[in-house]
């Protein structure tokens, strides 16, 4: 928004009601025209109207609104900028957006963005020098910064609480590690976890997120040996979480009888055996071989999964009770800064010897408002799209930031606003 | 099939290849009038003429190719039985089927079948008699006989393998206790299992069915503080049986890479942590806590899954490599009889006492073509056709045999073919 007011450039900005519109152009530097409105994705007049007199535009609806958009782009000819991963329907478009010589840019956020960036730089590198990649493991994850990280779990929510509540569902882990195609079943991805440590910052644990195959054609590297994408998370949150996994707390299926009127502990309960004798503490303690003085178990109280609080919500999931729960105890509090965290490593040979990068970015947060995840997702979008209005991207079709003209300047530019990978090589 | 004759009875059994069909029919005794005939149940002119010039129709179809049969029933006026579950489509036609005053009688077979008509003649006396019912259980397993159990899994396949291999998938168990919902997730139904005995053939164990909760308005039983369906298995069958559960080898959602010239111990090692100084035995025991001298280790390693032979499937799922493992080890062999076990446990309150009552069954197979299974899916079916011919069933719509009217002779007759319950009283 600050390159608007050099650039003579008006921004408009859309949203359900004039109210949230505002809020996104409230920060907006002296000098810089822009206007906030309603709109309504689904209003096919407006959609034409707003799209047909833009020069470039920027979705960041749901994924399963982008295609009204991309549609009525590729009919008026303008460039569209999305932060979501290209799905079939996108993809489909390739061929009519070359023709029409525009670009769509997608995956051009975090994770999917920051990522691609990053790693491309360093794969580009290695393939120039004339190294051949034998292993490629990419780890993020959005947590609390140090300074606010005040709860026995070391993790608030800093995005989407519900997509942290259903993470690893809906297919089986696949990854190839030393050329072994290796698959893991939703109710092993918390146990089979790995250790990283980021110099400043200490360690963590990733767990694996289901699509690390795909990313073999997406970087060129289609015959490596290994490769593994993961999420990262302090040290002994995933064990801690694997609980609510194996009680099934975590289903999205079904609707729970009485999940208004039902408590915390009852809630904990409905997963465990009829017993007139134990308690529901010593039930799910022997059920799952917890031991009573263990860090998971105060993990698990400080939660206040045992305490009879009403949850109030009507014709639940599992799932959505838990993330209710869970909301009360690990939401940002006033002043409380986020930190994105990412880390890859690149093993290769190079005449004939094994070598060794890692390239990793901390980014902290302002406020609570001001995330370190609003800022990774936002600005690789924002230089982006400021690229190809100055005519900097020679690009066209439904493409993702894999190209050095783009991640080059777009890497460059984020230094300015604090993030930096840091990249170590060994040999 | 011996009724034909002294009614004067024609049977026509239709299947998709003139050999299948007769197969059907060479058990028939001398004097019964049978005609065996290539049937499409897609070929809507032949399924027309064949229904419209029957007095019943007897569906062994495939639950998904019901409909069409049911509306040329529905379109002829003739009556429909089926072994099959009610599905919405079929309890759709409900109204429509009384309308034209014939019965559409499903779930007469074993379970569902045999299980609705005990369970419903117990349920109706303790009514009869003025009983509270405070818990309704009932198991039904299909073995291998005690006179064949000759492998460490105490089971062989007796029916449909495939959905022995993914039993326990698609959504959490869900049932009551002591008027408590409990739920069970997949990863952990065959730890939460039940023993039961039955008198002259030992213990069982019984893991939890999906749809406990349905059986209450299907019984009448909308106010029972405890209900419980499950499946019997040889005690240890389940713990060894989560293994493949754990590792993932029972998930049918993705193929996997290179099924074709993968071992069996290939597959396995699909599941396990790359390592290249132990062997899979060793990283399966440590993966999920497996003592190297146990039961379940020998059970393991009966079933050849650490050999090295080679699979040959193309593009098969985990649930399919999984099952044509278990084919090469749990099929009947030559003169093997199978088993099949049911057994309901009944608690109510009659006069302000609390009684017990259990009705249990044995049937053994006489071989490995005339199964105990083939018998108690059949026989009620055929009893309960021959009844609904001689009019002696006063029901019309889409009905499920829970009417004295259908139980009460076709439990007594069924006696002749040494199908009994066994009921004990306690107070």
């Amino acid at each position: 928004m600050q390159n608007a007011a050099s650039h003579n450039w008006h921004i408009r900005v859309g949203d359900v009601s004039v109210e949230l519109a505002q809020e996104k152009i409230v920060g907006a530097r002296h000098g810089v025209s822009a206007t906030a409105f309603v709109f309504d994705v689904k209003n096919e007049e407006q959609r034409a109207k707003e799209i047909s007199e833009s020069d470039i535009v920027i979705s960041m609806l749901p994924p399963f609104l982008h295609p009204p958009v991309a549609k009525d782009c590729l009919r008026f000819k303008k460039h569209l900028v999305t932060a979501s991963y290209v799905n079939e329907e996108m993809q489909a478009m390739d061929k009519e957006v070359r023709e029409a010589g525009i670009l769509f840019l997608n995956e051009i956020g975090l994770d999917p963005g920051l990522d691609h960036l990053s790693a491309m730089k360093i794969l580009d590198e290695i393939k120039g020098e004339g190294g051949k990649m034998l292993g490629f493991e990419s780890f993020t994850g959005g947590l609390v910064a140090p300074e606010n990280d005040n709860n026995p779990w070391n993790y608030k929510f800093t995005w989407n609480p519900r997509n942290v509540v259903l993470a690893g569902q809906g297919g089986a882990v696949k990854f190839v590690q030393e050329g072994q195609y290796k698959y893991i079943p939703y109710q092993k991805v918390f146990r089979r976890t790995e250790i990283i440590e980021i110099e400043g910052y200490g360690r963590f644990e990733g767990y694996a997120n289901r699509d690390s195959l795909k990313y073999r054609s997406v970087y060129g590297l289609e015959n490596i040996p290994t490769i593994y994408r993961g999420t990262l998370r302090r040290v002994g949150f995933c064990r801690a979480w694997d609980v609510f996994v194996q009680l099934g707390a975590t289903d999205d299926s079904y609707i729970m009888e009485g999940s208004e009127t039902m408590t915390h502990r009852q809630f904990i309960n409905s997963f465990l055996a009829y017993n007139l004798h134990d308690s529901v503490e010593i039930k799910l303690m022997h059920y799952l071989h917890i031991d009573q003085d263990s860090e998971l178990m105060e993990k698990l109280k400080w939660l206040g999964i045992f305490d009879n609080t009403i949850i109030g919500l009507k014709n639940a999931t599992p799932a959505q009770i838990l993330q209710h729960i869970l909301e009360k105890k690990w939401s940002l509090d006033e002043g409380d800064k986020d930190m994105i965290v990412m880390w890859h490593k690149f093993d290769y040979e190079l005449n004939g010897k094994k070598q060794h990068r890692e390239s990793s970015l901390v980014v902290i947060g302002d406020d609570e408002n001001r995330t370190a995840m609003a800022k990774t997702v936002g600005l690789p979008l924002g230089i982006a799209t400021r690229l190809i209005l100055e005519g900097k991207v020679n690009l066209t079709g439904v493409v993702i930031p894999i190209h050095k003209q783009i991640y080059e300047p777009v890497l460059e530019e984020l230094k300015q606003y604090g993030i930096n990978f840091k990249e170590k090589t060994s040999h």
